[in-house]
């Protein structure tokens, strides 16, 4: 059973924003034993959606269309449905009730015949609560396919999905299970991990497949399969990861790609009761923020001095002038001052620092740009590792962050 | 003259991965004149990606690949475009003498046979050199069309285009001028503007289109033309954005959708030779990773204390306990606190404080999921403002730090 998913809108095509609503739709479709074949994004522009609808419905038994469902002109999503389906709009008085009940909630302003017109919906079409805003989904078929028009606004789409469009297609469609695995690697790269687990793979059972995914300094490896036993499937996958242990296990620093390392992190120190502390110098921000950006930080992480300027890292956090003076600012000394400084201030277990040059021109130090310190400090003591980054401003903060939550997890779990 | 992108690629139809190459493609091409007409995404297999590129090649002169060209097995992109240009595969010399002077150079293991194969390329395809890895670009010619398939990871890519796709296409392509102007209001939804623009909309002349973008408290209005002539495009636009002011001036907040708030801001205080600090609590640090993603942050940021714990407010930041204990700590007097003691902390011109509660549940204070205060020091005074973002978690974050920036925008430019 197959899915696909139209996204509206010119924005995407202009490239003014990511389209990140395609992901959530295929993760959760994916969860729920329905494989996506195609995402298309097109224009807000009847014909183009017209000719997406039709081909997309000589694939797929689902079609999920996200995008075209605002309350101004730019809005075509919903005649070209009726277009499609030889409809004609009608008053809802659910939805019309919904969109009063929002505005003498949430808006002063008075409600307007624009808005009054949201609740125009297809006469055929079944229709799927918005709770978070006045366009409703939509749930139409035709010929055996379901079509199923969302609002384009990230977070009352993902409602709708949730609580709406998956367990209806539960209900109608029999599926099967899909199991990924992914392995998470770091250290060595994609073809040098391709050559040591070459013969591994060259047996893997047809059903279960393999795909390298390469993203800064990383190597994830995902496992695939799908079929009507879970559990056989389950068990089956779980024995080939086993397998690459011998192979590769120094390498692997944790399995399941949805968990991410900060993920892992939490559990760690809320398992061990323990706490963190951040001092961040050119990632500037961003680790005590992939951090914090998880439900229930507050328990193990106490909070993160971004000494962005030298002075900052003087005054505030207490290093000393002359230890700058003696090895610069982007040293092994001053990361590892800075983790200790931190872990002490913020009176907390483990502590981590960064120091380095993001670029693109040289910072208060002459270290080259790339050149980066991840200071770590323990219960049982502290130390630094210097790395080189390259010289893509974005790509250095990204990876000396995913460096030092490896580098912090490795310590943790000696506790 | 028209483009589509396909993305190859089974990561993004299973959402582990969103796509945003695509985006990154779309605007380059626009800038320089070239519509995109769709985006498609398609599984790792040869069948799919041979219906897509045939269904491109009907309908656009040019098509851009992405994914699909790792050294590993999942690799069938380079397969694929034999299959359709009739081709077959021989080594080219000079990518492999590129790829050996890579490992040379960053890898110390041995160059292995699977990275050798990388220099094997159809005979047809033009070389675009990349110099960041070791899959090369190809340029490839079909009946009028011009097909261009990079690697997929979003760097190397991006290097490509820039450097190598783009000049190419501006040599072979006349291409028209399409120029877009995007207008950032806050504070009125998008129903109420369109009726207060509604007699302007209305006049609008033809080619030149408006779209509505909705976004977490603010809506973007951008308007689009294509033409000939840069200058007259360029003219006519302005003209119509300047009647949009007597409209709806006091909610425009800025123009030019492509700088960022925290872009102009930056601008502000350089030409000011002004300095800013953070005292960040829910939003943990990404009023901070914002500020310095931009390069030359270090002119003006000097750092934030992300006083995510009550008690880091009180030992680090110095907010008395007695005013905690009388206001709670999410309170509009700890949110002025934070952003005057950061101030005098970091000694900054300016400094902005965020407290609140971002869910899922209650933190330190007894204040609902949603409520948060954000205080803004400034040379002349402080002040703080309440506000309630819903119950969203990423959203309150996202909504509170724009406004922060919001806030820290109007009285920066009091000075």
């Amino acid at each position: 059973m197959q899915a696909e998913i139209i996204t509206i809108g010119d924005e995407i095509l202009i490239g003014q924003i990511v389209d990140t609503n395609s992901a959530f739709i295929s993760k959760i479709l994916n969860k729920n034993g329905v494989s996506v074949y195609q995402i298309t994004s097109v224009q807000d522009e009847a014909t183009h959606i017209l000719q997406a609808l039709e081909d997309a419905n000589r694939r797929s038994q689902v079609v999920i269309i996200t995008g075209g469902l605002g309350p101004t002109k730019d809005d075509v999503t919903k005649h070209t449905l009726c277009t499609y389906f030889g409809d004609t709009l009608q008053q809802d008085p659910m939805v019309l009730a919904h969109i009063e009940m929002l505005f003498k909630k949430y808006i002063s302003t008075p409600i307007s015949d624009m808005n009054r017109q949201q609740a125009l919906v297809p006469t055929k079409a079944t229709i799927l609560k918005n709770d978070f805003g006045t366009a409703p989904g939509m749930w139409m078929e035709k010929a055996g396919t379901v079509f199923i028009s969302l609002p384009g606004v990230p977070f009352e789409m993902k409602a709708l999905m949730q609580h709406h469009v998956i367990p209806k297609i539960i209900e109608k469609f029999e599926r099967p299970y899909i199991i990924h695995k992914t392995i998470m690697t770091y250290g060595l790269g994609e073809s040098a991990i391709a050559e040591r687990i070459e013969v591994w793979e060259n047996a893997l059972p047809q059903d279960i497949k393999l795909a390298y995914l390469p993203s800064l300094g990383r190597v994830r490896l995902r496992l695939s399969a799908k079929g009507r036993d879970k559990n056989d499937l389950q068990r089956r996958i779980n024995n080939e990861v086993k397998k690459l242990y011998p192979l590769i296990g120094e390498i692997i620093y944790g399995e399941e790609g949805d968990e991410s390392i900060e993920a892992q992190i939490a559990k760690l120190l809320i398992d061990k009761k323990q706490t963190l502390a951040t001092a961040e110098s050119f990632t500037g921000g961003k680790i005590a923020q992939q951090i914090t950006a998880l439900p229930g930080a507050s328990k193990y992480f106490k909070g993160s001095m971004v000494a962005y300027a030298t002075e900052t890292k003087i005054k505030v956090l207490g290093i000393p002038v002359a230890l700058i003076e003696k090895h610069s600012v982007v040293s092994e000394a001053v990361a590892i001052a800075m983790a200790e400084r931190v872990r002490i201030l913020l009176d907390t277990d483990f502590a981590i620092a960064t120091t380095g040059n993001a670029g693109p021109s040289k910072g208060d130090a002459d270290t080259p740009v790339g050149t980066v310190y991840i200071g770590v400090c323990t219960p049982s003591g502290s130390f630094a590792q210097q790395f080189v980054m390259g010289n893509h401003r974005e790509r250095i903060v990204q990876k000396s962050v995913n460096k030092a939550f490896e580098l912090l997890q490795k310590e943790i779990l000696k506790f």
